[in-house]
């Protein structure tokens, strides 16, 4: 603690993202990153930045990108935010929609960077436990709040909220924002983004680092009515007025506008999944089902931080929360046939 | 004005960027873009991570970055903080460093950010007059303050602060952080960071905006104390603990690590500068003492806003600030030589 920090910043406790290790070799299966990589079209628009334009700002507003979002969607490009990654995107929304007097709802077991937010914005927040089998229930969710959000499918669970779940869950809280984070939703899910339209108290939030395979690139967006967006806009104004760069703008419109590839690579993901899911439960293990690039598994018989460290030694790594309700789990992403393999190969010999 | 947003939402006023016009052919003199393109070697270092490796995330702390600027400035890379443009890193470090009982000081004339950070984080301000010649004078500061923040170069008027002067302020202030804005440092000015290691109270910050050509990739920093750049590492993996591209962390290290090209390009504005400076005081402009790459200039008979209204009638964009006690002067970019002779002849005609 030093007299110069701002008081609030001696409680901050940040979100530790899963590490990213730097030896070669090693089965990376700790992040959720796309064993694939980006559109080849992705690639060629970034090229044609790369020059001496990078020299000049770019668009403040991200229009290109706005617009092939829109496009995708069928929305208006009004009606869509774009930001350095839906980290930063989600951090604006508890920001600009969040600060109520009533408080914040989450599930207990959901994206462990909505407490850290909470206390960067003086948030105050309720957690919903999950039922006995991981899922959001949305009866639970009946109560005063200020906000609701939950991410769909869950992380980590992967679990699916059907989209008439949620649309329950936007006719009984008119009052307030239901933020429906759908990082992973492009492996199995539909998204509510279909819904923005009806409800004008729905946000959705979408990244490009998991099924459009632009971790590196850092691209997050969020949909929903003109208003919520424009509370966005607003702090990301007040914040750092020109949030993406000339090659992020290029390369996140054309992963979009590569509808064939996008389509081809999740469903490759998605078949990596069901052999995955297979395999696992073959050894033994109990699955959750599964919506996202990643599943939920525990063995009845051994312990989960044995087994992540065990992985370990053989070079695989997964990811292991010291959680309550979750410390017996592991969530490993989906990676590529051979390195799914080499997973169900290592934990075969523990 | 939305129920959904929270309450400080509706009084922001962000903060608006000069014009981005998207037409061709235009003499563009109004957002302090450098003439020149970036480096080659940075082109280079972008063009080698432009390929798969774009599905995975980058390094979270930016390291071969953090290491290139400590390397350029003889610091430590723990010294040293960066992000999305200093526009971000400058609103951490209000948020992280200025949130104290006592006002935050700056000059009345100065980067109209500031008071937009101040709304966003609920800091209470307090402006301090410059002097009749537009400089800073340190002694106006001796006042009690949770901070002090000013452009140095100064912005928009371009004068320069001696580091004796930033030294005072700093002895003086033993409690306060002393935060110096470096946009403009490389053309002109001498670097604070020389004083970081004696001074634990001393931030600065700079851009690749300028000097480096990079604004089109969004990349700042900041250099003081490893406990001021823990308050920002803080509230950074609190927000977004993703922040720079691999593109970004790889252009920008070859940036500083091309120190011939730097120098070399920094010269040629600053010659192009003097120049401008010289053909406006021919056409009986009076310019302030200008140590960045655009000049503060006002014509004794001529109004400035009828003057940036006939320039852009004939293709030449520049800045005009409405505000008292600046509206009659022009924030003219230095541009190419071309574009230089370009807005002299012009205005030679108005």
């Amino acid at each position: 603690m030093s007299k110069f920090w701002s008081p609030f910043v001696k409680d901050l406790v940040p979100y530790v993202p899963g590490e990213q290790p730097k030896l070669a070799k090693l089965v990376k299966l700790n992040t959720n990153e796309n064993p694939y990589g980006p559109s080849p079209k992705a690639i060629a628009a970034m090229q044609a930045e790369l020059n001496d334009s990078l020299r000049l700002y770019p668009d403040p507003n991200g229009e290109r990108l706005k617009q092939a979002v829109a496009d995708y969607y069928g929305v208006q490009p009004a009606q869509v935010f774009v930001g350095n990654g839906s980290d930063e995107v989600l951090a604006h929304a508890f920001h600009g929609l969040f600060q109520h007097d009533k408080p914040l709802l989450f599930p207990d077991i959901s994206y462990s960077f909505y407490p850290v937010y909470c206390g960067l914005y003086g948030i105050a927040a309720e957690t919903i436990a999950l039922d006995e089998q991981f899922q959001i229930r949305v009866e639970d969710y009946a109560r005063p709040n200020g906000g609701i959000v939950f991410p769909n499918p869950n992380a980590p669970t992967g679990c699916l909220l059907a989209l008439e779940a949620i649309e329950q869950l936007l006719k009984a809280n008119p009052d307030s924002v239901v933020l429906v984070d759908e990082a992973y939703i492009d492996f199995g899910g539909q998204s509510a983004i279909a819904l923005v339209g009806q409800y004008p108290n729905l946000l959705v939030t979408q990244t490009l680092s998991k099924s459009r395979s632009l971790a590196g690139l850092r691209v997050g967006l969020a949909v929903g009515h003109p208003d919520l967006i424009e509370a966005l806009e607003r702090i990301k104004n007040s914040f750092n007025s020109y949030p993406l760069d000339r090659l992020a703008i290029a390369g996140a419109a054309a992963a979009f506008e590569d509808r064939e590839y996008f389509e081809g690579t999740c469903q490759q993901v998605i078949d990596s999944r069901e052999a995955t899911v297979a395999g696992l439960q073959a050894l033994g293990f109990e699955v959750l089902p599964s919506a996202a690039n990643f599943v939920f598994a525990r063995h009845p018989h051994k312990d989960a931080a044995t087994l992540a460290a065990g992985l370990r030694e053989q070079g695989v790594i997964v990811r292991h929360f010291k959680q309550a309700r979750i410390a017996q789990f592991l969530r490993i992403t989906i990676g590529a046939p051979e390195h799914n393999q080499a997973l169900l190969d290592a934990l075969a010999s523990l």
